[in-house]
């Protein structure tokens, strides 16, 4: 699956992926309204009036986005705890997004951070990767229960050709509350986890590039250089680039020397770019175009900091 | 929240709370006949056969289960790995689940070991405790991501009075890996997180016991021995008794000098009884009895662990 989707940066030219994260913040009130006036009459069992609003605006913003964005990007990152808050509607609009994407040719991250031990762990692998429930290209896994909890996901994986991204060393503030702290041989615990990363994948390569990637902050560019060096098969997945506050410079030591091993995320720099001066020209009904304005300028922003401007991708892997 | 839980606890004479995690290969054989006759007909939406069959199965055996130990125990734990491998309707039934056990006067703690940063942690708490999606009293959280990730659930456990167990030291052998690292000033990453699990529940007191509880597996009594004394305040809930290899004089250290301070969650030692040599006489049709026997039999064996058999509950706190 890793080379699914670099094949896909190479062939768009963009090392890019959409985080689909719609926060009702962002949602604009005439699609509110619709939802509003879809959700008139009955309501199914087990929902409630309010999340089955939430969740059918939730859908058809993403639908408009991915619509938008499709043919600039390779792959979007839908966050599941933004359709959990709304219950089973909110789970279906999760499910609904991950297959409108699909049909749309787009390689699907699930960001589910999930991570539990032994059989746990195998159901949360299934029920993400094995095409049977929430249908997923990758998910994002939470490695704090240590080899028993990943190592399900990894076998689901093999079966399955999927891949995961392990969180080493995370985009927020406080992420160095422990995964900074320095062990009693001078390594920080997130390369301790970046090491294990890189061995348990050690075995689902394809190509350069393992199945097992790590999730690793674009707020952290010093701890990237190190994750790098130590995780040559290791692809990075990136969040943290504009609105969090990274931008494509802090970027370059996240990519190999052929200017691949990393996409970077962008979630409400793109998907809210409505709401930005840069972009409020488009106004509320131009959501969806101001998304893809944001999402061309991101992709210019990367191409200009890993290979100066230059499509260099035409190398064999 | 957490003083709701003592007084289940103190009332029913039992620190116990029976994970509710049906493996489908525990489900007897009638009760998934009995689910495939049920789903005959039409499949709602977003559903897959297979998994309306499981879901169903899944609640039917749940609610036996939960019919036969409602009075002797003063809490469930539904583990959401089981449910969310069975999708839409492996959620519907985990909502089910919930709302049928709150029926029955059980406190839920919801097994979801979420965690993630800022407005993300804030939707998946409003997802698990705020009572508009899945509704339960406590949720298990990952602390990795640090502060970030954690606060936002206190808040909404605040606004909601419900409660939360971080991971510290979990039940798996592999749970070392990351959480028993040696820092540089001598101390293990478990106790830098118990730390700060103390730190995080030190406003949010009912009585003696913090609304931010910890998880510290019952197989590392040392470790709990340890923890117990650095989070005087902190409430533990203790996987790992019983099928996974710990037993009542693993315990004691988990307690505080009046009995309380600790919940021991077994899962399939008391849902799965019946396949076990000591429970087989009750047969696949007397599951749910078999489970009450391996409940009174670890409530009893607990009591002596605890207090020598005697019931000293009539404390005032």
């Amino acid at each position: 699956m890793i080379q699914k989707l670099i094949e896909g940066i190479m062939k768009k030219d963009a090392p890019v992926v959409v985080g689909l994260d719609p926060n009702l913040s962002f949602i604009p009130g005439f699609i509110l309204k619709e939802a509003e006036k879809a959700a008139e009459g009955s309501v199914p069992e087990y929902c409630e009036k309010e999340n089955v609003i939430a969740a059918e605006a939730v859908f058809q913003f993403n639908k408009k986005i991915t619509d938008a964005v499709c043919d600039l990007v390779p792959a979007v990152k839908p966050q599941v705890a933004m359709y959990e808050q709304f219950g089973i509607p909110g789970m279906i609009a999760y499910k609904r997004t991950i297959d409108y994407c699909r049909s749309k040719g787009l390689i699907v991250i699930g960001d589910v951070k999930r991570g539990d031990i032994g059989s746990t762990s195998e159901a949360y692998a299934r029920g993400h990767l094995a095409g049977k429930a929430f249908d997923v290209d990758f998910a994002t896994v939470n490695p704090y229960l240590g080899s028993d909890g990943v190592k399900p996901f990894i076998k689901i994986c093999k079966e399955h050709d999927k891949g995961i991204f392990v969180l080493v060393k995370t985009s927020n503030p406080s992420s160095g509350e422990f995964q900074d702290v320095l062990t009693g041989d001078g390594r920080a615990v997130y390369e301790l986890v970046g090491h294990k990363v890189s061995e348990w994948g050690a075995d689902c390569k394809e190509g350069v590039y393992s199945n097992v990637g790590a999730v690793v902050g674009a707020t952290y560019p010093e701890q990237a250089r190190i994750l790098r060096k130590l995780m040559p098969h290791t692809f990075i997945l990136a969040p943290g680039y504009g609105a969090q506050g990274a931008s494509a410079k802090d970027l370059s030591g996240f990519f190999d020397a052929d200017g691949l091993g990393c996409i970077v995320n962008s979630s409400r720099g793109i998907i809210a770019a409505y709401k930005k001066d840069a972009y409020a020209a488009y106004g509320d009904e131009g959501f969806a175009d101001a998304a893809r304005a944001a999402a061309i300028d991101m992709i210019e922003d990367l191409r200009g900091a890993i290979h100066g401007g230059r499509t260099v991708w035409n190398i064999s892997r």
